[in-house]
């Protein structure tokens, strides 16, 4: 009765407090309709609903910037912006992504989907306000698990230095995706338990000035607090401590579960997909927690998602001081990892591909110009998973496997995954970084010998004549279907598994000329920078053909995935087809 | 007389307060010699004396663990650990690189030359250490200036959850290469003000115990706040203040001069190689400035490293608030960077190859994604720059143009580039980055119109028939000296400026397949994931025969320039001579 006449922004001033509270519940009530639905974000907005409807009550956007990290928090803020029946009409669930985006609305300053960039960002609308005169405010929400990544500490420190009006309103709900990590975490509890009053402030000691406020979920203090604040001459912090999930039981109780959601019975609180299968994640911990027995010096390190490689509580438990998290801390992760290896242990990181990207130079400095024996599991690499901008899982190929001394595998099936992972745990050569198939892990009934250590050579599945397919990783079923379909044209292809995507095996590449014309590369990736490149390069002075598939250099958003396969060519059916046509070329 | 006895960190133990004092005052006349004669970085290491014959006097290195930061403060640990001879006899000055390097010394843990990155590297000693049941000290030594990298504080956070002995020694001598920036500095200062007793402490904020030593340069009293430590069992700071420069005049006078030193006069302390025509750094300021009065929203922007681009202190006086140095934060500057496009300022980040790196999620989410025009000037990108493994620029390439959205230009000649440099600034369709040319800036004559919006289209710069040469910015000269010489062999080459290395211009290469069965393409930079490996793949299905010139895919260390450029076949007459041949083979 009142979010429905919520249009925008200026729909709020005119309400009461209590009104507003009405606002908050039907908040709610729309995130508990669309995340059942759809699934998303959870606990981080409902934690966020008073403070949201707070911003836009004391606020004008758009003409005051208000930009909020990894956009985990923005639901209601879309809700209040034009967007109500993105969450209240399930006609119109798809409307909107998960995120900010600009294309949608004037209110949404940039697109973000990876952690801790705010405080950066907004720094730049304020030093941009600056320069050209402008005299709004500026407002970076940012939450406490984000302050664990590095690049949140260089915006507050810098943030100190603008001088002008800068609000960062800082949503301490104590929790990251799972538990918090890092020395700070005690402070900001201290600065909780004194209501703010702790002389050891970390914000003050960054230069910001601080405020506090005892309760976030309180609509009329948040009022209060940032009315205060509003038209600040200087940087300011506003620290508000919130219930992650509040309102909605099975979030508040448990947290982790709850931060992101899949679609579930809203009356039930089922998933509406339950599969209880174990994953190449819960394979992943498992082997490792039953190595971790018998080598204390097995560590597994997260960088805040620790169930990218199936640590759950229960598991994390296990490991006991075998499992580290520190935190979103990608960079930290690596050169940790590094050490870890050279004072003689065995460290296995797990980690996104979209995220892996987070320290380039981590992997090139840290890690491989010192050719520290570390294992690197990169999941979810796949045009397959992740569909959002900010998450692509298709440049970790060009990111990993263009660093010299880093080994980069691309397992085709569940048992030569578990061969290399077992291989690369005991293997002191170089830094070794796995490209873990995705989908539901099959067994091949294929034996794997688990020793990689003749680096950059390709294994020859089925051999042919005329054409090649090389396929990188989780592109080999499709490989070997299309042989198949191949076999129907009277074609007799080969069909080769490179394992090594970061070097190319010259001799198999050579042979190949002595019977074969046409050679084509699939990957799941992009293919700039790629793999396949790699292959083209390689017969740049010869006869060969080579066809490249993989995906574009694009960034492509909320895709359709196997319209995206298809259109970049990579189905069976599609192989089969360029593969008998680029050989009719010959 | 003391230092010709020192052959491990043992032949220091036995020596009394004065004879070590003594040391200390034959390592710096050392620094000054060697210094003089090879230059390297200066002020951090005068100022680290006495905390390095303190650190080695109190703990047992190799079975102590010592990691310096960036290594630009690790010239006295190299004194003490068997390499004075690189110090005192100049026929060995070159025995031993600029940075910490295992291949040297077991004393030394890793090789480092970025900043930022010890204390994740010594967490991951500890950890380790702890793993494995070991019960040395391991000390990470950290600078003012490399605190402000977000690795920094991801590292201290996490150095808090340790539980277990770590020691940070935290030099603080009020510097980075130039002044800090960050709101930090100031609590630093109340720190130093209060001896230490400030409770707005931002090591206390992040979980960590604190001691303070007031003289950083007192020997004694670093031995004994040193000894206090050792063996400690939990995670500590020892801040230290000490003077960048100390004990030698003219550094300690210009500390940012100092920062670096190229050889030098000992007595007349002017450079032995005198150099002020302007070069590219210079013309890039003075551009900038000019351009400054007449639009206040361009704002120059820098990562500690404001020389980069010309920016010394007398312009960044000019600029005023259109220059920002963000110290040793690359990450932030691409955010903050994003942020002022997004706000209508024109934002120009200068870097060095090496250092761009460090922030790739930036440039692919905060700066691709959202498209905001940005210009990133790369500079010193190539071989011929600098040639120690932690700061090779030949990365960027691979790094860049593999990102959606980002156009990555490579100009040929000075006047190229200022015309790419004006078209940037006022482009607002994508971001743009720039390989800057290196060198001496030289006018070619030739006038160059400031626009490029008809993105990937290369320039034909020589139409020949047969072969054509693809030359990537500062390969030009080369490329048309090889023209040249294939002329005398009766070759008429066509040159090819592509002018874009971040994508393929297909009708121009799709053209010299009626008349042209040889490409070759020239990068100063790894050809993996480069520029060539795109050409390859343009004519990966064709006839055409691309020969691909750039660097192997290797971490070389301090190289011989020349020799590099011969082994990779990158020199006018190889040129010549493999076009020739490969013409030969059709």
């Amino acid at each position: 009765m009142y979010l429905e006449n919520i249009n925008s922004p200026a729909d709020l001033k005119g309400l009461s407090l209590p009104q507003l509270k009405g606002l908050c519940a039907e908040a709610r009530e729309a995130l508990v309709a669309r995340l059942s639905a759809r699934g998303g974000h959870c606990g981080p907005n409902f934690g966020m609903v008073e403070a949201t409807v707070a911003l836009h009550y004391v606020f004008n956007s758009p003409a005051d910037r208000i930009v909020f990290d990894v956009s985990h928090q923005s639901y209601v803020h879309k809700m209040l912006t034009g967007r109500r029946h993105a969450f209240t009409e399930p006609a119109a669930f798809d409307a909107v992504s998960g995120y900010s985006e600009p294309a949608e609305s004037e209110h949404d300053n940039f697109v973000i989907g990876h952690t801790s960039t705010v405080v950066s960002l907004a720094c730049g609308l304020a030093k941009g306000r600056d320069l050209l005169g402008g005299s709004e405010n500026v407002i970076a929400v940012l939450g406490d698990g984000s302050l664990s990544g590095g690049e949140a500490f260089e915006g507050l420190n810098n943030a100190a230095e603008l001088g002008t009006n800068f609000i960062v309103l800082f949503n301490d709900n104590q929790m990251s995706i799972a538990e918090n990590y890092g020395g700070m975490y005690a402070g900001l509890a201290e600065l909780r338990r004194t209501g703010g009053q702790s002389p050891c402030n970390l914000f003050r000691a960054l230069g910001l000035d601080y405020r506090y406020v005892a309760d976030g979920n309180d609509l009329g203090a948040l009022i209060s607090a940032l009315t205060e604040v509003r038209g600040i001459d200087h940087p300011v912090v506003v620290h508000i401590n919130t219930v992650k999930g509040k309102g909605f039981a099975p979030a508040e109780a448990d947290k982790e579960t709850y931060h992101y959601c899949a679609p579930f019975d809203p009356v039930t609180l089922r998933p509406l997909a339950a599969d209880d299968a174990p994953d190449y994640a819960d394979l992943t911990a498992d082997y490792l927690l039953a190595r971790m027995k018998d080598d204390p010096s097995l560590v597994a390190i997260t960088s805040g998602t620790p169930t990218v490689f199936g640590f759950t509580a229960d598991r994390r438990a296990q490991a006991g001081p075998q499992f580290v998290d520190v935190g979103i801390a990608e960079e930290h992760a690596v050169a940790l990892a590094s050490g870890i290896a050279t004072r003689g242990g065995h460290p296995v990181w797990g980690v996104y591909s979209t995220f892996v990207q987070r320290t380039y130079d981590q992997l090139s400095q840290d890690l491989c110009i010192n050719d520290s024996p570390a294992t690197i599991l990169v999941f979810w690499a796949s045009a397959l998973t992740m569909n959002d901008v900010t998450h692509l899982c298709l440049f970790d190929i060009p990111l990993l496997s263009n660093i010299p001394n880093l080994v980069y595998l691309a397992p085709t099936c569940l048992d030569e995954y578990m061969a290399m992972l077992q291989w690369s745990i005991g293997y002191t050569g170089h830094p070794v970084a796995i490209r873990v198939p995705v989908g539901v892990p099959e067994h091949t009934g294929r034996t794997y010998v688990p020793c990689f250590d003749a680096l950059d050579t390709f294994e020859t599945v089925r051999r042919g004549s005329r054409a090649a397919i090389v396929a990188v990783g989780s592109m080999m079923p499709a490989a070997m279907r299309a042989a198949e379909l191949l076999a129907d044209y009277g074609i007799d292809a080969t069909v080769i598994n490179p394992r090594f995507v970061s070097g190319v095996d010259a001799q198999t590449l050579d042979a190949l000329r002595a019977d074969h014309t046409v050679v084509m590369t699939l990957e799941d990736g992009v293919l700039d920078g790629g793999f396949g490149e790699k292959i083209a390069r390689f017969y740049a002075e010869t006869d060969m053909r080579v066809v490249l598939r993989g995906h574009r250099k694009e960034f492509v958003d909320r895709y359709d995935r196997r319209s995206l396969m298809q259109a970049n060519r990579l189905t069976p059916e599609l192989i089969a087809a360029d593969v008998a046509r680029a050989l009719a070329a010959r």
